[in-house]
């Protein structure tokens, strides 16, 4: 049985302020902002929000609320999408914001070391004289503590990998206050169960990251962009599953359904073709570039890929891929007031043009709008269905295709969320995908948090 | 406390007769071949080895044991080098070599599947007409369920990363006899804890791995090699760094010290500058892997590299490669009769060129024979200790050298071992290394083999 949450008392303030002094906030205002993400659940302000400048801050404040039974919740950018961050049992919640540092860079090593606060555009800014960058990019403005914790990733996962690739060490306050490294600086190492990775994607359940070593790459010498549309999204994919088997290291490969692109030309006065578009990024000498994108142009031509267009110049690259970094806006901007729901599955690439095609015919059926982009070349896909939250059936509707959606997904050996995470949202989808698995998973939590205090109720019940 | 391992009855070995009939032996010979690997470390025969034909019969085994307590050592091909299959508490041992089927191989999504005994060059020989491959190639003939066991690498981990990377998912066998699938075949997930990864180097400690799912490539268009002397160790390494950083994607780097030419020189009849040598390999287009040979090339040349010799033809390069593959044999041979104790740590790279100069130092000093080989593009390398077992004081030189050597890796941010794991010849500097984080590590382990039946004795005392 799930140990019940204490609340958060004036003993407990009083320890925290010990710590933290002046910064802590029990207002309305504050709690209620750091209990809501960018999703569509219900938020859930936490009793009390510490603001945290150190890992030893952190561990003093987990001791603190390990001694009380009080839940523990660590609050990134707030940037995500399946309520991590709700308050479910009230408690603590640790804003890691002030941890802005980057601690390290070791340009020999192509590493950083980085305070869990730190987003990913300070990483980028920080390292703009280092010929280096760290290329994760999930949509939002994401602290990498946060992008760690979901094991995020973005447009470039096909060349670069997710978090999970490019973490290299994790410090992390474990549910009693202890702290652990949870590896060397080595790129590789066979020295027991591999602890950095158990916490990547472990969205603060079992204990709070509080610095992360990351992989950096050289900034390529040359980057081109190129834009395809086709007659059908299959074709799209096929053209996708052709380029990823001949080798070619694309950078990115995303793309956008018939809808988005309508959404786009009407939202930035773009005058793209009205249909299935795969928008491409190819990293490399000036050379290869020009060798991959010939390649790319070739399969494209063969299954229908009309109008073409790449550039090299930064200018017109960033004006290639407008209608791609629009997205979402652009979806939003067909129904004004409404919320943007942002579905998240990944299927392996072969059944992705059938779990697309489905899943279009299924937004046809439904009276829900919706726009349809995707990490194409890792086979994920989201579906922005623009709700209105005040209309009950209207959100009961986009319960019902997510979890169509997901079943579907799943049905094709595929997974619920390919790069948002649990959260809560995801709790029953998590066991319909891993059954016997999820008692594995519970284990775990149980043997490093067996009082239930860090972000509890999310990923697995206890 | 550890929980005292039962033995081995005829009540238990009946129990198995009823699952695998008469594949089992408890004959002195089976037994005593089971109980050791390629490693200097002593061998410990089990009790009883069984040949497992599927996934159901080594859960049936290890339902059987675990009712009994009795311990349970899987053993893939037996060419680990810390001690990994040594039954130091008794027990049965589970042979999966017959577990040699490939279940499936989906070239669309670049995916095979396999049961635990495949090895990777049966593998590669099924994918032949595929134009797939797969990369990972530790120096023996290991079963692909023992690599990923031991989270194996090899000479191509820069390009292609190590059996944490290419793992997509497992089915294993948990201590209490459940079968768990550890993931879908999605090529990226957010859902849930990483139990592939967990997995994915626990040496059979949390679980029997009898299915694996792993990533494939595409066999590239070109391969090129390429051979270099140096003057001193630290310009071939400076060669390694600035190759990385400027982006080659290189495939392979590997370095052969001076004395290690002059084995190779001897022994296979080649003509080899005795120097520090790194042994190159491009994979690519025509076109790119020219390009990336021309860029090493003058990397090369700035450090004082010699006599660069490159080769595209298959004939040509396997005899440039002649001497890296011959070098164990060629070390051996240094010293007729004699047995190779193999290191294996791992240091950033930057850190390298330091590492090894102070371990020939090292050498220098020290009555030990010995060659030094590297995967240098990881920043991991081994020192082949050429010893003679029977004489007490030249093994404990050699503990001694080991211990000094990892010690110098740990004080430079590096890992005890970089792909042999930690078995039980490593287990005290696995707590040098990790610190409090082992303890995590014996949570995990005590939560998902409260019992202590899976491979006792290995990576975490409990």
């Amino acid at each position: 049985m799930a140990v019940e949450a204490a609340r958060v008392n004036d003993d407990l303030i009083e320890a925290l302020r010990e710590i933290v002094g002046p910064r802590l906030s029990t207002s309305a205002a504050v709690c209620e902002q750091h209990g809501r993400d960018e999703s569509y659940h219900t938020p859930h302000p936490p009793d009390v929000v510490v603001f945290a400048e150190s890992t030893d801050e952190v561990a003093g404040i987990v001791k603190a609320c390990a001694r009380r039974q009080v839940p523990v919740i660590p609050f990134g950018a707030g940037t995500s999408l399946e309520g991590h961050v709700a308050a479910l049992h009230g408690g603590v919640c640790i804003d890691l914001g002030a941890m802005d540092q980057v601690v390290a860079v070791n340009p020999e090593d192509m590493d950083a070391t980085v305070q869990a606060g730190v987003t990913r555009a300070q990483l980028n800014t920080y390292l703009r004289d280092t010929g280096l960058f760290f290329p994760i990019d999930p949509g939002a403005e994401a602290s990498i503590g946060g992008m760690t914790a979901t094991r995020a990733s973005g447009t470039n996962a096909v060349r670069y990998g997710t978090m999970r690739e490019n973490v290299l060490a994790l410090i992390v306050v474990l549910a009693d206050g202890r702290v652990i490294r949870t590896s060397r600086r080595a790129r590789k190492s066979s020295a027991g169960y591999d602890l950095t990775r158990l916490f990547v994607g472990s969205e603060g359940t079992l204990g709070v990251i509080t610095e992360i070593t990351l992989r950096l790459y050289g900034i390529p010498e040359a980057i081109s962009a190129a834009v395809c549309a086709f007659p059908t999204v299959a074709d799209a994919v096929n053209t996708v599953i052709l380029t990823i088997q001949s080798g070619v290291p694309v950078a990115r490969i995303e793309l956008l359904d018939k809808r988005q692109m309508e959404a786009v030309n009407t939202y930035s006065d773009l005058e793209y073709a009205a249909a299935p578009t795969l928008f491409f990024e190819f990293h490399g000498t000036e050379r290869a570039v020009a060798e991959q994108a010939e390649t790319v142009q070739a399969i494209a031509a063969d299954l229908g890929g009309e109008n073409f267009a790449w550039a090299t110049r930064p200018e017109d690259r960033d004006k290639l891929w407008k209608a791609r970094h629009d997205a979402l806006y652009a979806s939003l901007a067909l129904r004004p007031g409404c919320r943007g729901w942002v579905t998240d599955v990944c299927v392996p690439i072969s059944r992705l043009a059938e779990c697309i095609t489905e899943t279009t015919a299924d937004l046809e059926k439904s009276p829900l709008i919706a726009t349809i982009v995707g990490h194409v070349g890792d086979g994920n896909f989201h579906v922005v269905l623009l709700v209105d939250p005040d209309q009950a059936e209207e959100i009961a509707e986009a319960e019902r295709f997510n979890e169509r959606l997901v079943m579907r997904a799943l049905a094709m050996d595929g997974t619920c969320t390919g790069e948002h995470g649990i959260g809560h949202g995801k709790m029953d989808f998590l066991i319909a995908e891993h059954g016997e698995a999820v008692g594995v998973m519970r284990a775990i939590k149980q043997a490093l948090d067996p009082d239930n205090i860090m972000n509890p109720g999310k990923i697995v019940r206890v």
